[in-house]
């Protein structure tokens, strides 16, 4: 009950597991942490003993110094976890529950919460709607990479397993449940995917694995997936997807060689502002490339998920617009074809349940067609080296070795 | 049944009324007539004599030479008329009903227009998904602002009001059911408009007094239209909006003033791309101001309705990028607030039934709001030049001195 | 901080103002209490000062002795209030606060909660999912026709109107958002009023009336309200809706003559089971005819919104089968026509936002339209006397007489 | 282009094959054709080689001599088939497409056709709004059960396959989409049903066992099938069912053996009037008993998807309530647990296309699952029969042995 150890971001690059303090009642004053949030009192919150908590791709960002994250940040948004303390406010989560943590941090009483909107809380990040675990300019909440985290609002933001030994034989695809199944899943729904649907997924990170799976299970007819990492474009192979080869040339011709037609019905940006050009732009990043693509391939009347992350703010863009997020973006086209954008978090409390049982009945195998791959607490810095150099992996990591025995 | 006069576009700032062809039950060559459409044989369609047919703002792109529209262009695009002839197909439309013409031309055959998406329908123009009379690039079929106009698909497309006498005591406001008031309401509906929103409606040009009405009639709380021409604010001051004079500063900070808060719940663009800066940047044209200002002014959360034309082709545009339709737009804002947008043509069906009815049981003045002003067809061309000015009016076009009299 | 005071129901026919206890953070033993809920704590509670607290037709059932309410009961399910104190867990609401209180009871945790159906709350009624102050068979918390009550999960549940004073001066409207407002909307919500609907409402009494009203925020262009009670029929003509006298004939007729179609778009049930039937059988309680009535005057492909009551076990029912809440329906018939049925507690919180908006920025006169009518606590006896003889008023009980003095 | 030979109606229990009228492009009088349909002229029509016709659970009715149906019809609506002729005014529809027709007729040119509402088309059938081919009270239509058969509005009402080989090869799956399985996925989306959804299906025949795959084809989680006919029980535990024999009780209590709680998440209705008692009563015809056991097993707040057929008029029923259509159900349950209930035809055309593009990417396996078993024209009596008998098997009427020699 005493120590506690997490990941720490220590610089551009460069992640430690160190020393931190164990899970408190009060969110206490550390790197990060908002000043309107130091010393607010959490009665409300739960302690979690945390089974299985990922590395995530915008975890990157920070790491790679795209972002003011400040260092001696414990990062960690994707956690699930076994309750082992309650506050005093806690009266349907019990100690002993096997639990998955959305990555919003919600409150449960504002009326974005009340509107299903949990990924714009108005009550947990002082800055503006919407909070997460362990991210810069999100308030100031401990990440959960972590032996212990504690998540505010228990009783609203926690989904229960219902059976301990069942859970812990899907851990691998339970933990998808905290960010990116139901992101993936969001970009889908948001593209308007259902039966029979044809299906562009940009990027063949987990996210974007993420969504193609997410189509498949939403009754998708073809589910094309475009990257530039050959690795990443196998595994989409490996579960049914097609897959195009961004560095090869224009999605919109290789979507033709596939369908017979050069659009689909629906659309998912899964990369966000750190897209890379096509064919011979390959290596250079053109942060709006993936969002006009996507307009681009998808038939008049159709709808774009884009749970790809596009930030206010990217000090390292080469241009003074980008800086500012601003991009330019083929909006006439967008227009002359009747298109509909769907952006921001994916409020994760909308579909967990939901996506929690067809796990649970065998219905998706999530963390095979994301590769999930449990790393213990101290071989982080290594998974997080290897996903930035682009590993087809999503790490996992197993603060207490209950996977690994498994 | 020979002859037949309507108003032709015959370049940058010109327009005349000349004589011109009755219509016929085939698709004749002429100006602007794509070649795949020469010819086309068009037995479902009726003629109709125009009774009220209006100058639209997008006809302005044309007039302006702002497109590649080619002289002798017969223009207009927003019909209502009385049935004088039908094709040996039409089965359920009559001589003498007197009906709305929706302006975009669908075939009701398609797959689009089967899931009531009749504005991209794929059979009427051969270029791309959607068209409407009387404009540029879509397929060459014939304007309205004429005495005489042939409406394809006529059981598909034509609204019949049930009673003529009545619909000609409303003819003003039932004139509108062709494009703006569908349009307005579209933005509306796509902005998640309802009982108790606060609505932000960029422009106070007919489009955007159509949807400010439009958003009352969904029960909208308040309704702030913001323009920089006086008089059309002073139009939307006449029905009970509050108003935004963007050439004072920024729309957020009065939108503030009124409301006790910077940011309302929806919000429409009912500018498009030849939009002008604000505050001090008033007198330039930038066309990406309005779509970034309402993300600016929207609640997280919020959905933005886009009726306002975005091209893909702008050859007077400032930059390169314009020139090509793409725009620097704040996506990261957009993300980060989790707003979704709604472009494109409106699908008038969707809406026009229930409008109508609107209309007819008195429960909207359209009419009135947008300050509707019938001229005869010989004054057509100085309706053109005083709505360029900026008047606050919309004006309907009575070829057959049928308003007049009334 | 001592006495409290309140309208309890003391066998049928009866209700008496007595000496009651005041609010404890604990739901103790008493009249109806569920004994699981004895004992139960609850710090998340707020105590409200009631301010305004209404007489419903749902109490009717009980008072006329139509349940098994046991004696003692204190009533009442429509409240207002001021907020007097909050237990240690209320994090948001605060002394002072000026707040409506749904009348379903629920508690922002399970999954219901959750998906917004807040009607059919798992964690607050031992019995069944559901629940409600003041009411038999739904978990024995204290009802708010009384000087004080408790309000559980009080940040989850208050709605705080953002300025008192402006908010005393509409009170009687505000009053409404507790229960009839948004239950007539939702019925309008549920059988798809929208611009340009006609529409049909079953019964003239206080939710018949708010559902009217409802449908022309919605923009309804026709509203027809059917009842046999004259002065209820007179109220619905005083904002604009037309009438249908149910005692005269069938409804069916009616609309015709009206309408000049003797279908509507949409219909709303605001009666329920102690319907009478229509013509000659009105003196008779035939409790399915007013949901075979709205499935006869509904157009095919339309629905049906059905806020009004149906029970699962009615005592005093004329036949066995409706002792068991089961009813001779013509499913036939709303089949042949592809209807669909909405049925159950109205989800107020899904609405009372929207609709408060609507009344603060006079978009709506709720208050007029149910001809709300302030009593003082004691005259609460003759107020449900005078409304189960029929009068045409909405009863509003004001225990401190703060809305006598305006 | 001389003979035809259809499946005629020969009075109760008997149906023969014999030889009737090649279509034209006109609707003569003949058994069953209303009089106001008589001599109607169809230039927009296409006549139709019937490739795979099937016999429908709703034309048993007819021959158990359940209806008014006249002797003489020819009966048939699931037709698939290739185009040999059409009528002048058809345009986008050729020769030798090969085609799904939807089982109800609809014009694409009414209220509710433009509304998508497909199943109630308004100009079809004279004596109510809803239509389809070989079906008593339905118009008159000539059934399709024949070796050629004439297609209405051919441009709107066909679905064409964009290869014809691959459609041959899937010819059996394909034939599904004109009835069954849009008419069990319909059952589906009317009940909610979506990834991770538990799902009642009651009755295991034809169009149960389409909507079981259909909720698997959304994601659902477990798919629970109900009846009292083993073979059809055990058909549908072959592609992966649970299911609940209702002759040994009642299905609360099997569901809950199944999935540790009593209730589903959502509810099908593939039976409708002609149902059974349930345990003991389970050799009785009951009509509402399968109406109130999917009340019973749908949790609260949970919607009812009830594509089974209830009619107006039932000479044969037991009761004179039934016999008007009227049945005794329990509304009071479902408005406590706030149920949904949709009815009605499905309107095909809103998903057929969709359905086609997962059959034709070998999404879903519903010949499979049906148990589709092609039979010759000739031996389509003995299908009737077999099926009537409770055979598991979907009959497929292949009039020209084109799917035989595959």
């Amino acid at each position: 009950m005493s120590g506690n150890r997490g990941v720490s971001y220590e610089g551009p690059g460069k992640v430690e597991v160190r020393v931190t303090d164990y899970p408190d009642y009060e969110l206490k004053d550390g790197p990060g942490v908002n000043p309107a949030n130091v010393g607010r009192k959490l009665p409300h919150a739960a302690i979690l003993k945390s089974v299985a908590t990922n590395i995530c791709g915008s975890d990157q960002h920070m790491v790679r110094g795209r972002t003011t994250a400040p260092t001696g940040l414990i990062l960690g948004h994707e956690i699930t976890g076994e309750v082992v303390d309650t506050g005093p406010d806690v009266e349907y989560v019990k100690n002993g529950d096997l639990v998955s943590v959305p990555f919003n941090i919600s409150c449960g009483r504002c009326r974005n919460c009340k509107e299903r909107k949990t990924g714009i809380c108005e009550n947990v990040n002082p800055d503006r709607p919407g909070s997460a675990y362990g991210y810069v300019d999100m308030g100031g909440w401990v990440g959960g990479q972590a032996e212990y985290v504690l998540v505010p609002y228990a009783d609203w933001n926690l989904l229960k397993f219902p059976d301990k030994d069942q859970a812990m034989e899907k851990m691998l695809d339970l933990a998808m449940l905290s960010d990116i199944f139901p992101t993936g899943f969001h970009g889908c729904v948001s593209a308007g995917v259902g039966p029979g649907s044809t299906v562009y997924i940009a990027g063949a990170g987990p996210v974007g694995l993420a969504a193609a799976s997410s189509a498949f299970l939403l009754g998708a007819a073809v589910v094309i997936v475009g990257d530039l990492n050959k690795d990443r474009l196998e595994q989409a192979r490996s579960f049914g997807c097609e897959t195009v080869n961004v560095a090869e040339g224009e999605p919109k011709d290789q979507i033709e060689q596939i369908l017979g037609e050069p659009e689909v019905d629906c659309a998912v940006d899964a990369v966000g502002f750190e897209a890379r050009g096509h064919g011979k732009e390959a290596e250079k990043e053109q942060p709006a490339t993936v969002l006009n693509t996507v307009m681009d391939v998808t038939r008049a009347g159709g709808a774009l998920g884009i749970p790809g992350l596009y930030v206010t703010g990217d000090p390292g863009a080469a241009d003074e617009a980008a800086k500012q997020g601003s991009l330019s973006i083929q909006i006439g086209l967008g227009w002359a074809k009747s298109l509909s954008f769907v952006t921001g978090q994916c409020p994760v409390m909308r579909y967990n349940r939901q996506l929690m049982q067809a796990i649970l009945h065998d219905r998706v195998q999530i963390a095979k067609a994301v590769n999930a791959t449990p790393i213990s607490l101290d071989d982080a810095p290594r998974g997080y080296h290897e996903f930035d150099e682009g590993a087809a992996r999503k790490y996992v990591i197993d603060p207490h070795g209950m996977l690994a025995s498994r």
